[in-house]
């Protein structure tokens, strides 16, 4: 029913905290960095969707985000979509976009994700997820979910607290050769473990900073490639989303039985398997969540998160690569931006971009979203699967 | 390429003043009331939808409204999109969720638009449109910009401030018909004029109020219908959005470019014109704006709009009743609910199940809305056709 669609071109800021920065600057500078290496004119953009968690509350610009951006690109008179899923909200926007071209109704679509943490417009809330208050004021904050997950995951598989480091030390490893990571410098295990506890057993460099940033990225059908003269590289081969409860975390905190499902239907969508993905974005917001998530996504058998990365299977230049961008722990984690960012990062690997981070012969990426976490523990989760296209 | 769809069932709660209420709540009223109508069961839904322009502001909850709703209602799983497109978030709701089943993603949509105005969780911002706070300071508000569009078409069309305060009351007599609308007692072109002046020549009655509601539609594909043996009797024929500059205005504030190409776009789509439609759901967040709706419409020509009111025309009994509901004025205008509640106006009505205000033999509906209006003066406008099937 539905037809294939392209990654044309992506583009995005470098990530950090940048107070002065305003949400359509940091939009448009990734926007058009994104048209530019896709070669699209803004005149031939026909949809906007836009990821941005954060918005009303920090800004005091809840709605129309994706507006601003369009407008300060000169892009008018198209449909513009504002997604909002907290840390999936990219996601949700690279959703809408693909549905958009995917399903027949547009030819050329732009995604934009953006946050600004650093600078709050309105009374200083914290950030946590909405609709944590009660949790909130309770201490059971994202940072004190995953260190208990830490904890069961070290005693039912026998993670060792070094493991878990390695992850943070690892992305960082990833980050120092991507210009535009938010945090670069190399750290060691050593580093980590000395760093301030946040929640034991997860210290700050286990923990994904807040920050600033923008990524942007271009969707084409192959009528839009053919009438602009494209020739995109990268096919869109799944793009799954659900929000569902976590309720199997009752059971088992060290598993996510959404990311579980999401990933199946991904891999169904696009008839591969985990054992098909060179390279892989993960949700890394701490350290334990990307061991979590190798579980989750098929890399390795349940509990041996742990040893796959002490064993550098997933380090640049092991046998799957995962967070080659730095993730979330390093590049940064601009809230709505993270989605798109992943697209970015997989993009530039299918092409062979990446500079010396790139992985070798990578043909087919994995991007993985995790966003929410809040009453009746329900969250959601997304996960794409991009592809190369033979030459 | 795209496939039909059908409006399955709709649903509403009362709009009001409900500060008890939560949005969960007026979500899950709503939904339920439009699964029973359809005849669909929770675990049919496969994709949701749902609109809410300042939950982030208002509540403290600027993602996952869909979320939480989907939760109180048992559905789990699915991906849920969150709109946010101001005064439009409800049409943007209804357009993403009509594209997943028109693109084949999906055959069982549910939408939800809902709002809650009266409880302020946060601290009391002022409700304006979203960028527009230097406007605000300098007093340029939107009853502010209407009241300018309202005397420029008084001396450029020679309307009359009895014609435009006559779009209220016969919005009120609609409302009084309607046992979900927010304000029901009948009003005159006297008391219009008598009710506290806001911006002249506006006065309080000439504008709509804020309130709490939610409003539901389940959108089915054909093979949908099938599976779940329903019988949809409204077709969706056209469903319009565009994002652009209000850039006309500077050169004529009694028309919107935007709404004009939007319902060009809409009537192209549906293979109809102004002619074909039985009844219409404009945005009336105040007097005039209905009246200049008619015209960008092309329910009359330019500068008519008026007469057309003064004539009756647009009343229910009239040739082209408009705001059948009340509209925004009288049946209230919980920002997000808005879009969705236009929706059910208009099924209900091509369904015949609108009671004592039942427009006769009503085959085709209109349903446009306005929404945001800020920096640039940019916004969203939605227009979407619905069509009745025949027996």
């Amino acid at each position: 029913m539905t037809r294939p669609t392209y990654v044309a071109g992506v583009g995005m800021t470098p990530f950090g905290k940048f107070p002065d920065a305003q949400l359509q600057t940091l939009g448009r500078d990734a926007a058009y960095l994104a048209l530019r290496d896709a070669g699209v004119p803004q005149r031939a953009i026909e949809v906007i969707a836009c990821g941005c968690a954060r918005s009303g509350i920090l800004q005091g610009r809840e709605s129309g985000v994706g507006q601003l951006v369009g407008w300060t690109l000169g892009i008018e008179g198209v449909p513009v979509y504002n997604e909002k899923a907290y840390c999936a909200s990219g996601a949700m926007a690279f959703n809408v976009a693909n549905m958009a071209v995917a399903g027949g109704f547009h030819d050329v679509a732009l995604v934009v994700g953006v946050e600004q943490m650093s600078r709050r417009d309105g009374k200083g809330r914290p950030i946590t997820s909405d609709g944590m208050q009660l949790e909130t004021e309770l201490g059971f904050t994202p940072p004190v979910y995953y260190a208990l997950a830490a904890r069961r995951h070290m005693a039912e598989h026998g993670t060792t607290r070094e493991q878990i480091a390695q992850v943070a030390v690892k992305n960082r490893q990833a980050a120092a050769l991507n210009p535009i990571a938010q945090y670069r410098d190399p750290i060691t295990v050593a580093d980590v473990l000395a760093s301030r506890q946040v929640a034991g057993p997860l210290h700050l460099l286990d923990c994904c900073p807040t920050g600033d940033g923008a990524a942007a990225a271009v969707i084409v059908s192959d009528e839009g490639a053919a009438r602009l003269r494209l020739t995109p590289r990268v096919r869109v081969s799944a793009a799954v989303a659900g929000t569902g409860l976590y309720r199997d975390q009752a059971r088992d905190l060290t598993s996510f039985s959404l990311d579980e499902s999401c990933a199946r239907r991904a891999y169904e969508q696009a008839g591969l398997g985990p054992a098909d993905i060179s390279v892989a974005e993960v949700h890394d917001s701490f350290s334990i969540a990307e061991i979590i998530h190798y579980e989750d996504l098929g890399f390795c058998a349940r509990g041996e998160g742990g040893r796959l990365v002490a064993e550098g299977v997933t380090t640049l230049g092991g046998k799957l690569p995962v967070s080659t961008s730095g993730g979330l722990l390093t590049r940064g984690h601009p809230l709505g931006a993270t989605g798109v960012a992943q697209i970015v990062e997989l993009t530039d690997q299918l092409r062979g971009r990446s500079g010396p981070r790139q992985v070798t012969d990578a043909r087919v990426g994995l991007a993985h979203i995790s966003g929410g976490f809040h009453e009746g523990d329900f969250a959601t989760s997304g996960v794409t699967i991009l592809e190369r296209l033979s030459a």
